[in-house]
């Protein structure tokens, strides 16, 4: 099969489209008041989109797509993914194609690693670490990734310990502070 | 860790690169007599580079990089890569950058696809299916590809029974004909 990408939008022709807004997503967010003002305001922005050709989860196959985070705060957190283990054992490569971004990474042992991205960054995520990507910049952060089609998907485990670090703006300037909310998984 | 790309170039900083020349793939090409007059020329070109990030061969690791290659023939044939099965059962995924190709899919049950990419193209190649690129443009054609790091390459295969199709220039146009050398695989 073959699609077409375009490198400037993000955008793959034919594809499924997720698209995650603020209240899908409202618990991942250090301040909840910020988050309820806003969806109290009726303002629920898409936080960002999610491009994905998916295979049958068989060992060796893979799936690919684009993930376009829009710019943005909640209170002073940078707009993000929801970040995610792998359920299997499996890395993930991505590709900035657009905008500024952070990817933070952490695993079970309580290693913590952030990495800046651009367009032309090529990051290996290795097994056993869970991400998560941070717009920011002014204007969308987009990347493309491949990844095992075995690999699924562990949002639980971050949506109930958060993320070690947190990037927030502060004097203006993208900052990764420690997220005082943390619960180290038990595992 | 984390490289850089030229999406332009395609070339990945700090990678490990293999050069193909015409003398390490003679075999490979339909026309040897044209291969041993330009190898006699003194004449043994660059056909392609291989950029590429390799992890260790563990289930769930992918390897990355870039495939250039040349604008050329041997004989009336475009130069393309050798072409390979994976060893291991395990897809690929092809992003076109730069140029025109066609890229040749052939499995062990007989059927044949072939696929033209350009830049912005994505394409899956499934498991079980050799994959040959072939450049029919008069520029560089490069393409981005990730496949799991436990794939191993079969090229062996391929230099005995050679491609089902062949792509040529007829006319002033690229065409795909039957390659009457090819012999179906045993197995």
């Amino acid at each position: 099969m073959q699609v077409k990408i375009d490198f400037n939008t993000g955008i793959i022709e034919g594809c499924r489209v997720t698209i995650r807004r603020l209240s899908d997503m409202a618990e991942f967010y250090s301040d909840q008041v910020s988050v309820n003002n806003m969806l109290k305001k009726n303002r629920d922005p898409c936080i960002y989109e999610i491009y994905e050709y998916s295979n049958p989860a068989d060992e060796g196959n893979l799936n690919f797509g684009t993930t376009i985070i829009y710019p943005g705060k909640v209170g002073s957190e940078f707009y993000m993914t929801k970040g995610h283990y792998h359920q299997k054992n499996a890395g993930e490569v991505y590709q900035g194609l657009r905008g500024n971004g952070i990817l933070l990474l952490q695993n079970r042992k309580g290693e913590f690693r952030s990495i800046e991205m651009g367009k032309g960054s090529l990051v290996y995520i290795p097994p056993e670490w869970a991400h998560r990507s941070v717009n920011i910049g002014d204007e969308l952060f987009i990347y493309y990734f491949v990844y095992p089609s075995n690999s699924g998907h562990d949002y639980e485990t971050i949506r109930r310990t958060g993320f070690m670090k947190l990037v927030v703006e502060k004097n203006s300037k993208p900052c990764i502070i420690d997220n005082i909310k943390y619960t180290p998984s038990e595992s």
